[in-house]
């Protein structure tokens, strides 16, 4: 197939096993949401695709052929992650010329306006930017890199409104011109739900979603009203968490409602997609 | 007055002019959000009114007394920030006792009761937590010290979605149970929309809105539609940014619409916080 495969990734760090088997493919030119809690194991994921780290079993794939000690293959991905491994006194400038030498069709026009829109100064040394803007350097550069996959990881922590909003802008504007795959990996769910066309959930080393965004929308229900005619419509339906308020609920159903007869005094509403992670994903802790 | 009066704070570095003249006052009892770019001066004007960092100009006053170098008045104020100040080897249960000495009416039950919701190992030392569990150590304390004004810098940078879910909703609990005043400094300006009653917003050293939150949403409209149509539209009224998509656009507008005609293919929705706040503040920039 073309895109990646990835086969039965299991990792373990001492006695814990971090990934447990996990699979699943990543087309050409579509944009995926990666999705976890802290420490689910998204990092080392990204870090296995990309053969920086190395996994303890399973295997990864591209177009067909293994990626491990494969710089051909490797070539044709780019991680962008929060470890930083440039040389102190390096300016921006010359860290973009590095990588377009290290990686083929690196877009200098593209990173230079980028630079300018998102303010950041070409002529400093990387080491005395702030926390924000070497951040945005290696977003420009994930950015330019033209190669067919692309992995992010937490691009935005840290960043303020403005410059995430510019960046998701620029991110849609540069798919657009020239589509290739990017996988995102955000604790900010809600505002990459419009840009997401696929999401995958890692939770407690297994993958628990594999499917597109709006698929998984269709079926995704807040119901509220008062707590006894709440729990009497959902009952037998896919409950997977609820939130009270004095004699209010609010239960949460993922999965088809059928065609129950709708209490008057309960309301039916689209769960978005950052609530339907947080139900998902609460492993049976009581938040109440 | 009861309550905080911020009078004309000036900071400078250098010659950099980081706060100009800032001035507000906090009532008691309502939960206010600090909202300003990156290196807009929120953290610097935080440590100004808690006294760890002194003002070139002005005064913080608390019940109309001068709080610098006051014990007593700065024992009514806790500022939750990026800085960790714990000896390396302490633990948590440690750092909650020291703290409950500091602080009068430090509620430790409330604190334990937290830990163990947050799945926070109050026995581990503090230096041995992750980046995500040392802030939620932090608003744990936070929340459990009972004086009149909480500050909280950033309070859920690089947690989960679910932990920010958490901590939203005991800050809530927390504020019902026992009303106090808070002021939320965050990048997520639309996660915390709904518990802000009140915005200031700073931008290039000003204070450019100090407003009840529900009456700065009241006058906030996004005008989308054909391009032509929405331009002749807002013709005339407080556009303060724009969005644009192929021949379709979006004007953002602060301030009231009278009563002029809506054209046909002319959608008016209300603006979100979050989109108000980013086209305040992009300095004439344009992003489009």
């Amino acid at each position: 197939m073309k895109g990646i495969e990835v086969k039965q990734i299991t990792k373990r760090y001492g006695k814990k096993v971090i990934l447990n088997g996990i699979g699943f493919e990543l087309e050409p030119n579509k944009i995926y949401g990666l999705l976890g809690r802290n420490g689910a194991g998204k990092s080392t994921l990204l870090n296995i695709m990309t053969d920086r780290v190395s996994a303890d079993d399973g295997e990864i794939r591209l177009d067909g052929v293994d990626i491990q000690d494969n710089d051909q293959q490797l070539g044709n991905m780019y991680l962008m992650s929060e470890v930083d491994l440039y040389p102190k006194a390096a300016k921006v400038s010359q860290i973009f010329k590095w990588t377009a030498q290290l990686y083929n069709g690196f877009d200098m026009e593209l990173a230079m306006k980028l630079a300018q829109k998102f303010d950041l100064d070409v002529k400093a040394q990387f080491s005395k930017l702030s926390t924000g803007y070497r951040t945005i350097m290696k977003l420009i550069i994930a950015l330019s890199v033209q190669v067919e996959f692309i992995f992010l990881d937490e691009p935005v922590l840290g960043l303020d409104a403005n410059h995430r909003d510019l960046f998701y802008k620029e991110l849609v504007q540069s798919y657009s011109d020239n589509p290739r795959t990017f996988v995102i990996s955000t604790h900010l769910i809600e505002e990459v739900a419009q840009l997401i066309e696929h999401v995958l959930v890692i939770d407690q080393g297994r993958l628990i979603i594999d499917d597109e965004t709006e698929d998984i929308l269709k079926n995704a229900y807040m119901i509220s009203g008062a707590e006894e005619e709440v729990d009497q419509y959902v009952d037998g339906l896919n409950v997977i968490g609820s939130d009270k308020l004095a004699s209010l609920k609010a239960s949460y159903v993922f999965g088809e409602l059928d065609n129950r007869v709708i209490p008057d005094r309960v309301s039916i509403d689209k769960m978005d997609l950052q609530t339907l992670f947080i139900n998902l994903t609460n492993g049976g802790q009581n938040n109440e």
